[in-house]
């Protein structure tokens, strides 16, 4: 019965290669005519749109605003500040003409917004009574990245980029963690996802920021995937873009502000966090569909179909749900919503209907019972909460199991998971460590304190503990 | 006490203008660096996401799902359809170079995306059991105009395009018009503008579509606005891409196919339909904030900021409401709602207090009335309602005053409105009414016959009504 739909690569086999016939085999995406740019397929994008629906109420809760800023950036306007776009424009499209005609300056598709942002908050605050802003805003954004993975990096990635003005940097630091948090959150109880919080390293910064810090996912395969990240810009935006407010004490001031984003990544975290060998497995929260009903034997049978019916109706009303009366065999539909990672399916047949019940198998560990009828609702609802602990703590198991905290060089030798290791902080050994065995520093987590440790590349007093991982 | 908080010119005096001022002034848009391209801000982009959910809603109700296209289109497959290419050609931006290479191919910025619709229905359409796909993307498209002004036509505009592939002519073309119809209802029922609905002549037709209909609004002034429109394509662009299936006759055929969208013109549809020369007024539905709550007062009276709070909590939990107890005086608050065209204020102070009431006023006729806090939210609710049958009906008189059925040329000399003649439908007399009079064929309405009626520009039979009117 297995792979019956669709064949796709065991992960043992090929991860990479499994990851890909996912992506492609659950209709998640198409791939289009221009490299690096992905069609999202209807069960792909309503993945996306129930992701952007629950972050937007976070959002929301918070005080944050939805603006949209336009798609191109004059190419001056890019430049105004130096680290960021030196950062960024290697990998940007330039628009040249317009119609038939050559432009007298090139504009480049966004491949973030901060620019355009710095320059409208330079035109509407004025004053700590303007303070703060707190704006956000969905949409597509363009890196020429000479590579690319669905979800993991593209040319074009959907995401949300917010970006806050304060009037104090203390207001500012706290919005930026204030941020990561509810990304935390979201991954831990929506997505079921155990997370790493941290500070990046210098060399890992965002180009612009002061201070960057990230949420840190281990995929199964023990690489890491940062996930979201939040920034604190202190005022050196503000300064290139000439920010300025009047202040509580009637002075005029720099503003202070903040950038945190989440993308279409957080799909690919989806995939390798949970998946297996049949497919998708979506967290309950997330799924398109929450349930699926099939009928078994329903031809000759009216009353299966109508009892189906019936049970469509009553879980319609509270959760998302699909009955599927299709032609195709019972065997090809299971593997179908196996592999679209739908988290529970419902049977029901003429002889599950003798004893008005049915039958639940659940996609996470692949359990099945028998339910009565008339507890199909509330069961349901209690095996959704099960799912998502279940699929969490298997998760934690498996980076539990992958990670290490060492203070020897040789255990980066053919490891794969996370490292945490007392760390010098220094770009040489950042470097010598990502050149020799490809472990990148993910973050120096928060809370912990190293005393009278050293650094296992260069022997010197270590400041941090940091995570290390080989990542996407 | 008008025009307390921001002058905005009135719109006797100069319409245009007073329309840039309220779109500036009630804090819709901010202009950008680049040409045509303007910001949504929080309170226009609040409008916009309003309309977006609900039309999401009454589209996936009737089967639609949202996909996401790339923003890139290679040249080469923009030119696969000739008639659409030579629409767009003129209009459309270049990318040309990738980081800091030049392209092989240049890429254009999507000015509308039925050709990467069509390649992708191409790759996953095979049979008549994949069909029909009921596709839609909420997206921005760039077009290269000329000139522009907010809203109305710009660089860059937000909009839906939906796409549709059906295995018959007929179920395309009852596509078509169930999409146009749920378009007309939103516009009468929610946004509360009454519409003219008709197919477009041969010379206003879409490049690349066999008929096209269309939504007409009438302004304030008198021109009409094409507010949204629907396609049936025919076979055309399903030959052109090779979009076959295997139909039910198990003979292989092409797709029939449909589009249809709306934009951001909608916004414009909605200021120049119901605006006044104190600001915005709001269609309920769509009003970011439906109620605002203002104390007066307050400063030395704690209990008019308790029950104003109290107020809210319980107006808060049913519709979109605000408080304002920022320390700007009540007469500034009132300006500043009015412009925003919040529908409904509600005034509280300690006089009102006492007397366990407040005064609620309306924004569309400015009516006062005195209302006990114990009726308040019913109150409310049915004053929303009546407000939107009020909206419709100033509305409904302003079209009828505008509107005429003439049978002769003389008619056109000076007119600000809709003008009904009979017509002949040719390219020339249509060309020489343009030309002439600035006045276009804005539809052939549904449903009305013409017998023995000559066209009063060349005195030709007339083969339907049109109606004609200076657009936007």
């Amino acid at each position: 019965m297995k792979k019956f739909v669709r064949e796709i690569t065991s992960m043992e086999e090929d991860f990479a290669k499994w990851y890909t016939d996912i992506v492609v085999k659950a209709e998640l995406i198409d791939y289009s005519e221009v490299r690096g740019c992905t069609i999202l397929r209807p069960y792909g994008f309503a993945i996306w749109e129930n992701i952007t629906k629950i972050l937007d109420e976070k959002f929301k809760k918070v005080g944050v605003e939805n603006v949209s800023m336009p798609l191109l950036i004059p190419e001056s306007l890019l430049q105004k500040e130096k680290e960021h776009i030196e950062g960024f424009a290697p990998e940007v499209a330039w628009v040249t003409m317009g119609g038939n005609e050559e432009l007298s300056e090139k504009l480049c598709v966004r491949p973030t917004s901060e620019v355009l942002f710095c320059s409208h908050f330079a035109r509407i605050v004025h004053s700590w009574r303007d303070l703060p802003k707190l704006y956000n805003q969905w949409c597509s954004v363009v890196r020429w990245e000479k590579t690319s993975r669905p979800f993991l990096r593209s040319v074009e990635f959907h995401w949300q980029e917010g970006h806050t003005v304060h009037e104090s940097s203390e207001e500012a630091r706290d919005f930026t963690l204030k941020m990561l948090n509810i990304y935390s959150d979201f991954f831990e109880k929506i997505l079921c996802i155990p997370v790493i919080l941290g500070r990046k390293t210098e060399s890992e910064k965002f180009a612009g920021a002061e201070e960057t810090y990230t949420v840190e996912c281990m995929m199964k395969d023990g690489k890491a995937l940062q996930s979201a990240t939040s920034h604190y810009f202190g005022n050196g935006f503000s300064k290139a873009f000439d920010i300025k407010f009047t202040n509580r004490k009637n002075l005029e001031e720099n503003t202070y502000q903040t950038s945190w984003g989440l993308s279409t990544r957080v799909i690919a975290a989806i995939i390798m966090s949970h998946g297996d060998n049949d497919g998708l497995v979506l967290p309950p929260d997330i799924a398109p569909i929450q349930v699926v009903i099939i009928p078994i034997n329903f031809a000759n049978n009216n009353q299966v179909l109508e009892k189906s019916k019936e049970i469509f109706n009553s879980i319609g009303k509270i959760l998302r749900a699909k009955m599927d009366c299709s032609d195709q065999t019972p065997g090809w539909k299971f593997s179908n919503y196996d592999m679209k990672g739908v988290p529970i399916r419902v049977e029901i047949g003429p002889r599950d209907l003798e004893q008005n019940s049915c039958v639940i198998v659940r996609r996470d560990n692949r359990s099945k019972q028998k339910c009565g009828l008339n507890d199909l609702v509330p069961t349901i609802q209690q095996m959704l909460t099960e799912i998502k602990r279940n699929m969490y703590d298997v998760c934690m198991k498996n980076r539990d199991k992958k990670t290490i905290i060492s203070g020897r060089e040789s255990d980066f030798q053919n490891f794969e998971g996370f490292i945490k290791i007392p760390f010098c902080e220094t770009e040489e050994c950042e470097k010598y460590l990502k050149e020799k065995y490809k472990f990148s520093a993910r973050c120096i987590p928060f809370g912990e304190h190293v005393e009278n440790l050293k650094c296992p590349i260069c022997g010197k007093k270590s400041s941090n503990y940091v995570f290390f991982a080989k990542a996407y």
